[in-house]
């Protein structure tokens, strides 16, 4: 296989790239400069080389543990657990936690043959020992998303003084009441707050 | 930057690929064995090391003369003139045409700063020469692909003996009458032929 094919079928497997987007990314790499197409070679390297996965909280980061388990500013008093670890950028971006994190690394799904044993939830409960009073489940409000929080509240229910909260649902600030599904329109009023 | 951010960057300056894509490709390629990440940033680095452009005929390829000016088996009397090397895996899928191909290396865009000495018309000019009986001008058929191959008609009409043809526009094959713009129904009806 010559380079250009190569590099088509590498770009292939990439989640979401068909053979067209793979073609066009293939030719814009050759048609810019060859320091820009080893840049991101060099990139890819770098990840595949220097990150791992935090053996505190499960997360990936170049550094183990990760930068959120080693800052003794955050509050070891609460812990979010999320899905993936790529969940962790978007809930920092909002500035409202400064809690740890804890990332199950998946959500139960039977229908793909995932249970709680493939899940990191020893360590989690191994982590609750340490003065841990309020779990704040974050995992996705998808099907699979809302039977892993209600397993994983049933779990930790029967572990004493414990506040296990979830995320909030409603209406998506900035969304369209008109466009939005029936189910959220549901959660919106139930979850309705004095104004 | 860490390797991960560092990653995002480089993915980000890729064409049609957002912060949000880009964070999900990044965290595909964490998630993915070390080797698999590595294949595709050798693939990057192959093609950028490897890939030249031909003397010949303009075309990115690992080889030069690239493999269609090489192949003794193809008809050098007829050539293909497109926009860029990108066109030519879709005109050889097709397996209609085995002449040879030229590639511009892009269309005449005033808005753009791109007029004709910015293309490759001279080496074009230099191989008509060689016994060269039709040129195929496959330019795209959008405005600046037209006024392209209006140029191009007209500096090669004054060449003598040589047939210079356009790819027929019409209905695309698969395709929908009612979703069908207006002004490709206008050519499908002026370039109607017997049945």
């Amino acid at each position: 296989m010559n380079a250009i094919e190569s590099l088509v079928a590498e770009l292939g497997r990439l989640p979401g790239v068909g053979r067209k987007t793979a073609q066009r990314l293939t030719y814009f790499l050759l048609k810019s400069s060859r320091e820009d197409a080893r840049r991101l070679a060099r990139a890819i390297e770098r990840v595949a080389d220097e990150v791992r996965v935090c053996g505190g909280c499960g997360n990936l980061s170049d550094l183990d543990p990760c930068e959120y388990c080693r800052n003794p500013r955050r509050d070891r008093a609460t812990v979010c657990v999320v899905e993936e670890a790529s969940d962790i950028p978007a809930i920092e971006k909002s500035g409202n936690f400064g809690g740890m994190y804890h990332v199950l690394g998946g959500r139960l799904s039977p229908l793909d043959g995932v249970g709680p044993d493939d899940l990191n939830v020893r360590t989690l409960l191994e982590r609750l020992r340490d003065g841990v009073r309020e779990v704040i489940i974050a995992t996705n409000p998808s099907v699979e998303g809302e039977a892993t929080a209600t397993y994983l509240h049933r779990l930790l229910a029967s572990t004493g003084e414990l506040r296990v909260t979830r995320l909030a649902r409603g209406l998506p600030v900035g969304g369209d009441l008109e466009y939005a599904d029936g189910v959220t329109i549901a959660e919106a009023f139930s979850g309705r707050r004095e104004m």
